[in-house]
């Protein structure tokens, strides 16, 4: 069945109402009939339809049931990402969307070299929200994970704060992420991880202070843009989300 | 250091001497000088070395201390792939050898809509074969790890047969990648992944004939891209390699 998400304006009590893009894609590219079923998800909840009037602006549909979302992990994995050179973010938020991420966090440490100015920024920001969106439609997640602003790094920590665990990658040593006591279904759980080169061992004494608990790899050396999609795929298995 | 790997015909019992690209890249590009130090890798053993001589053309090395890698994952993760489309397998290779796979072997399953011919599929296996062997290299490992020739779905699953642990991803179900019974240091373990829509049932009936267990990697649908890279960085964390 296809799979759309709504917005809290698209939906009334029993009926849900589609406009713009969405409906132009459902009426003219699926070319969905009246009487066809057709699933929308907002904020892990899944409605479940039947397609009562359609044009190619408007698709007016009936909700037969409504659901919990069950394609959600029951992990909140926030991914705090170094912003890396060109364009391996768009990457990373597609992979680590379809793996379950719950929220992507850009900021910017000292060894960024892609450093964008508040207008580009602001587009990127946009871009990567589309990107998070094609990849939560196409993997039949039940939220749409929210890219943040690019924020500073000290900004990036007083966020971290707020996370219950709370882990950094750092080459130069740590735990493996096996031993990282996150196989007792936490709640949430946040990771920091690096752009090229890595962090500045300041940087990652700072998150310490904040309660980060630096995480090894090993020896191979990831490309950043790896190490974001590998360490969302081990903590999703880890969790049991996978 | 630098590093580089090495074939049988550059290495002699004290010295080892580089010609070719590497020659023109480590003198030209590096600028490297007599006395600097550099590693050769060869098939699990590292030589750290001191350059003799070194002219645009030639490098000649002494060989200070031989050591066996220990960048090398303590298993040989194949992974078997059926051919997605347009350039996939690029990022797959780049990917599963940055995170420690051992081979890769592409097929040509039932949905594959790639389907390259002879001429095709020899450039793309060249091509492949350059691309693990800069991930190879970029990410330390102590190998280069063999991307095979374009195998038919029956010569992939008489090859599957040879490994020790095998698995096949499933999306209409299986168990957990967790639950697979491979924590226990197996020295071999092979997946098999489908291209663009998966394997038909038929087709896992007969890897399963074969020993492979079906892998189901749960409710979210991962792009074919995306599922060898989440199971080789979780297979490289469950046998302790990550």
């Amino acid at each position: 069945m296809p799979r759309f998400f709504a917005e809290e304006n698209n939906i009334s009590e029993n009926s849900i109402h589609i406009t713009g893009s969405d409906a132009r894609h459902i009426s003219y590219s699926l070319r969905m009939k009246k009487g066809e079923r057709i699933t929308f998800c907002r904020e892990g909840t899944e409605y479940l339809c039947t397609i009562t009037d359609i044009t190619e602006t408007d698709v007016y549909c009936h909700i037969d049931e409504t659901l919990p979302s069950d394609c959600e992990p029951d992990v909140r994995l926030t991914i705090y990402q170094a912003l890396p050179k060109s364009d391996k973010m768009e990457l990373i938020i597609q992979k680590t969307v379809e793996l379950g991420a719950f929220r992507i966090v850009p900021f910017i440490s000292k060894r960024c070299v892609s450093r964008p100015d508040d207008k580009s920024a602001a587009k990127k920001q946009l871009r990567w929200q589309r990107i998070a969106e094609e990849a939560a439609k196409q993997s039949g997640r039940g939220i749409i994970p929210r890219v943040s602003p690019i924020l500073s790094f000290e900004d990036m920590l007083k966020e971290l704060e707020q996370n219950k665990k709370k882990l950094i990658c750092y080459e130069n040593g740590g735990i493996s992420l096996t031993e990282a006591d996150i196989s007792d279904k936490c709640s949430d759980i946040a990771v920091v991880i690096g752009a090229e080169g890595g962090f500045e061992r300041a940087e990652v004494d700072k998150a310490s202070e904040k309660g980060a608990v630096p995480i090894w790899l090993g020896k191979r050396i990831l490309r950043c843009e790896t190490c974001p999609i590998a360490v969302t795929s081990v903590i999703m298995s880890m969790t049991g989300n996978f």
